[in-house]
C-alpha cells in the first residue's frame, strides 16, 4: 500500500537562474526518486519566488520598451508553474527511469482561489521584482500598486500573501493521483484568483507556498505533508545562542509555540501552520519539516520536527 | 454517450495581447461550450505564435541587458502553455458555469518527443520572436542559431519545425478525459524534446500546432478532431480566382489534392495533413476543417470541410 506524500520544495530544491535550477533539481530529483522507491506516493509542490520575480520583471521591462501591455501578475505565476513545472518533471522522471521505474509525471496548472476581504490586501507583505528608483516606485504607485523603501538600495513592489481557500482543480490532482501517476500542482502557491459570479479573476498577489501545501495536502487526503527545507529541525528559541531543535510534538504543542512567537514570520511560521492545520483536520496524519538532504531519513522516522496528532 | 472531440484553436480564437486574448477567449469559450452542450467530451490544443515570441524576446532582452541567463525555446514554451491554458480554462469555465454545467477545466503541460534526424532541423523555417538588427542577428548565428533576412525590415531568428512524435503526458491526458474533465493539452504543438538516454532534452524548435492536434487526436482515441480556424471551407484552387471549397472529401481525396501542391504550406497543408493522418489510423473516425464561427453547425454535420474515410 503506497504512502501518499505531499512533497513540498522551497528555494535549496530549485535554485535561481536556469541553469542552477537544472544543476538544483538534478539533486532533488535523486531525493524524491528515494521516497518513490520506498512507496511514497507523490504530490509535489514548490515555491516560485526568484522565478516569478525574474519573469515580472522581463515581461513589464518588455512591455515598457515596446510601450505594449505589461503581465499581470497572475499571469506570470502560470508562467512560472509552467517553466519550473517542466524541469521538475523532466528531472524526476529522468532519475526513476535510470531506476527501472516507469511513472508519469505531469504538472497541472493550479489555481487558488483567495478571500477578497484577506486582510492582508491591506497590509502587503510579500517583495517581488528588482529594485525599483524613485520615478518607477512612484509610477507604480500611480498604478495602484504598493512599493517599499528599502533605504540606500531602492524601492521594491510589495504584494500581499492572503490565505489559501479552495484548489480549483483539485478535482483532476485527485484523479490523476487517484490513477498513480506524480502530480505537480500548486506551483508558488497556486495562481491567486478571486471568485466574481461565475468568474475567477487573478489577484495581485502570492500564495504564501508552505500554507497551500498543506491544504493540498489535505485535499488530497494525503497520509503526509513533508515540507523539505534547509534546516533538519525546526527550533524554538531560533534568536537565542543556543535554540532547541523539535523532534516530536502535537498540534496543540505547536500552536502553544506559535503564540510565543517562536517561529520567523517569512521562514518556519507558515511550515508549522500549514503542518498543524494539515494533522488536525483528520486522524493518523503526519506532518515533518526538515532539511531536503534528510527527506528519505525522515520519511523512514529517523529525523526531522514531526508533528502528529498522538493521544 | 459523449463524443470524444479535439478542438484545435487558432491565432482567430486566441488574439494577439494580454487584453485581447481575454477579449477573444470570452467568444471561443461561448463556441466551446455549444460543443460541450451539444455532447461533445472536449480536449483543447491551441497555436501559441504570437504569445510565445512575445515571452522569448521579453526574457532574452532582459538576460541580455542584466547580463544573465537567457531563457531556451523549450522554457518559452512552457511558460506560453501556462499563460494561455489559464485564460483558456477560465473563460470556459464561467461560460460553462453560467450555463449551469459544473466541469473542471484542466491544463496539462505537454511536451512531445522529436526525432533530432527530423530533416526540418537543417531546413529552419518557423520565424520567432521580434525583427533584429545586423549586430544581433550575428551574434544569434554565433550561439548557432538561424536567422533569415527581411529585406529593408531587418533580420528574424528560425527555428526548425519537426514532426510529432509521442506525447510524453499522453497517459495522464487519458485519464483525465476518461474521468470527464475537459483537458487542455499540447498548446503551441507540445514543448519539443529530444529523447537522450533516459532524459529529454528541450529542442530549439517549434511543432507545428496541427500536426500535433492530429497526433493528439489519434493518441487520446477521439471521434473527432477539429481544427477551427479562420476559413469555413478548405478551398482547392485556392491561388486561382475562384478557388472551389471542399465539403465531404475521403483521405485518398485529400492526398490526391496535397500531392497536387493544392493548399498553402503554412496554412491549409499541415491541418489536412493532420486530419489524414487522424482518420486513417482507425474506422469510423471524422475530421472538420472550419471557421471557429461555424464549430457548432459543422460539429452537427452542417458545414466545414469534412475529411471521414468512408467506403
Amino acid at each position: 500500500m503506497r504512502k501518499r506524500v505531499v512533497a513540498a520544495l522551497g528555494h535549496r530544491a530549485l535554485g535561481t537562474t536556469f541553469p542552477e535550477q537544472q544543476t538544483a533539481l538534478r539533486s532533488t530529483a535523486k531525493i524524491l526518486a528515494d521516497l518513490v522507491e520506498n512507496g511514497a506516493q507523490l504530490i509535489i509542490t514548490h515555491s516560485n519566488a526568484p522565478q516569478v520575480g525574474m519573469i515580472h520583471t522581463a515581461m513589464n521591462e518588455f512591455a515598457k520598451f515596446h510601450d505594449t501591455y505589461g503581465a499581470p501578475m497572475s499571469v506570470c505565476s502560470a508562467m512560472s508553474q509552467g517553466y519550473i513545472g517542466y524541469d521538475i518533471q523532466n528531472a524526476l522522471r529522468s532519475e526513476l527511469l535510470r531506476r527501472g521505474i516507469y511513472r508519469t509525471v505531469v504538472t497541472v496548472l493550479t489555481q487558488v482561489t483567495v478571500d477578497p476581504y484577506d486582510e492582508t490586501f491591506y497590509h502587503p507583505v510579500k517583495v517581488i521584482g528588482r529594485y525599483l528608483n524613485a520615478d518607477e516606485a512612484a509610477a507604480e504607485e500611480r498604478k495602484g500598486n504598493y512599493v517599499v523603501e528599502e533605504p540606500g538600495k531602492g524601492f521594491r513592489r510589495i504584494v500581499a500573501a492572503p490565505k489559501p481557500l479552495d484548489i480549483v482543480e483539485i478535482d483532476a490532482i485527485n484523479t490523476l493521483a487517484q490513477a498513480g501517476h506524480i502530480v505537480i500542482a500548486g506551483g508558488g502557491g497556486g495562481i491567486p484568483v478571486l471568485k466574481q459570479g461565475s468568474s475567477l479573476k487573478g489577484a495581485g498577489a502570492v500564495i504564501e507556498k508552505d500554507l497551500l501545501s498543506g491544504r493540498l495536502a489535505d485535499l488530497t487526503n494525503a497520509d503526509m505533508l513533508m515540507i523539505l527545507t534547509d534546516e533538519e529541525f525546526v527550533s524554538i528559541g531560533y534568536r537565542t545562542e543556543a535554540p532547541t531543535p523539535l523532534q516530536h510534538i502535537t498540534p496543540a504543542e505547536a500552536m502553544r509555540h506559535i503564540a510565543n512567537n517562536e517561529f520567523g514570520r517569512n521562514k518556519m511560521l507558515p511550515k508549522v501552520e500549514a503542518s498543524v492545520n494539515f494533522v488536525m483536520q483528520k486522524e493518523g496524519r503526519t506532518a515533518i519539516i526538515t532539511s531536503i538532504d534528510k527527506a528519505l531519513d525522515a520519511y523512514l522516522g529517523k529525523t526531522g520536527t514531526v508533528i502528529e496528532n498522538v493521544q
